[in-house]
């Protein structure tokens, strides 16, 4: 266990809705309204926002605008606006538009990371020696993500060994956090505790961030698993949008609201005003509603 | 912790949606969709299924049709289907009907047990001195279950002590098991670990279920703490029907399928077949949501 075992009574809550959530919306989002949503969550106490990605827009159309959103958003505040970065071109993208924070994504699975990415996840992680000293010379922060870390939707399970091998290039890469998902929305809460009692282990210096989806309702279990096991960094996305491209029609991400319900509920501190946040999500739904009836989970 | 530390692999899954569910529904379901519905989920493999409730129809008129209920589902199987009572007249009428195994509902605050009942909680406890006997003397295997277990919604917090208070007099009366509902939907995951430690420190001979409604979606979470804690007794409602009188447009109570997949998820046996338990949340929906549009959670 990496926390002691009093239960230290705070978490960082990562937003990941106008990045995760916006990108699986099916029609197009304004981009006013996005930086409507992102500035209101920023304001609900949320100190970590994913806002848009560096993807080229033949893939993720959705985020297209994305050097329009980070322009737009109120940076003036104490809030990290982070994007994704598939590669090299989206760090060099996210430079150019004064980007503070960068997550650079690998797949655990190379079938995923092929499907994804188009190389493998050895080609992937090779993209860190110029991406981590670019970053670095640009003063970007450079964050990883590692998908799949609880299995894959092409090749099933995922062996816990690849997981740590990713990870280890990317502490080697001196990433400031990593990031692990559960991309298909499988994981389940023992296998969230038996893979982080292994990393914690393995990774006693290096920040890790849990990234659950929903998809089959033990999303917050997953989350209050890691949590007993010592995860202090969760991300999550308001509303619940986004996360599930492979169960079409289930929910998605761990919404932000149900997650900040809970901690507050066991008396950890997340900083975020409920409240606010919960405004927030309606509005989001309502936006969102709008444009895909489909995406309005609860 | 009641059980060993080495997580027993089973636990027993009492379905009370046909009881629960259907009497938060607006409008009326015909009795042969309802006995459809109950013959579906005992072919799914639950052995224990709440079917309906002897309330006076003034109060739940939804239920109106308890006796035909009863005659009318296929009793040949392995299944234990129970009623609940709200007093003993319910009782009479459960005994008439051939009711294996009923169900005496008080609360542990006062003020709800007034609302409910038009009684103390004493005064529905002082009903158990007539209601056992006759229970026992027609072969009627009786049953304790414990509203507000969690906190109210008129009193707000409910001392550990009213539940035990009320716990030992069931105990006394010798029922075959006491079930705790979280009536309010307010539980949290280490409320129900300190809520079980003292409980089931004080009855370890008296089998405990536990009742969770996802109101704010952490049903599950609660479900895991306790089981973590060493519960093995469950109560869900297919669909997650019913569970939310206190919050309108909320999800309901935990449902079925969801506890189910999180149990196997993890290795936890529970006897049914999850997909046969998903076509019957489908057609549930199907059914209550033709009648009940505002009902359909996923």
């Amino acid at each position: 266990m990496r926390q002691s075992e009093h239960f230290p009574d705070s978490v960082t809550v990562i937003e990941v809705g106008p990045r995760d959530g916006f990108q699986n919306v099916k029609g197009e989002i304004p981009t006013e309204e996005k930086v409507k949503i992102i500035n209101l969550l920023a304001t609900s106490g949320l100190k970590r926002i994913e806002a848009t990605s560096f993807t080229h827009p033949k893939w993720i159309p959705q985020l297209k605008d994305a050097a329009e959103v980070i322009r737009c958003i109120n940076r003036g505040s104490d809030v990290v606006f982070s994007a994704l970065i598939p590669n090299e071109k989206g760090l060099d993208r996210a430079i150019e538009n004064g980007v503070e924070e960068v997550v650079f994504v690998v797949s655990a699975s190379d079938a995923l990371n092929r499907e994804n990415f188009n190389q493998s996840t050895a080609e992937s992680l090779a993209e860190l020696a110029a991406i981590s000293p670019k970053a670095k010379r640009n003063g970007v922060r450079l964050r990883g993500a590692i998908a799949a870390s609880f299995g894959c939707p092409l090749e099933g399970s995922v062996a816990v060994e690849r997981v740590i091998d990713v990870a280890k290039a990317f502490q080697k890469a001196e990433v400031c956090e990593v990031s692990l998902a559960d991309t298909t929305g499988m994981a389940h809460p023992l296998q969230v505790r038996d893979l982080l009692c292994r990393l914690f282990a393995e990774f006693s210096d290096l920040p890790l961030a849990l990234h659950f989806h929903d998809t089959r309702r033990i999303g917050l279990v997953n989350v209050y698993s890691a949590w007993q096991i010592g995860a202090r960094i969760f991300e999550s996305s308001i509303a619940g949008l986004g996360g599930c491209p492979y169960a079409p029609g289930a929910p998605g991400n761990v919404a932000t609201e149900s997650l900040v319900y809970m901690f507050h509920r066991i008396g950890v501190e997340t900083g975020v005003d409920l409240e606010s946040l919960m405004e927030c999500s309606r509005i989001t739904k309502e936006v969102v509603g709008g444009i895909d009836p489909d995406r309005c989970h609860g």
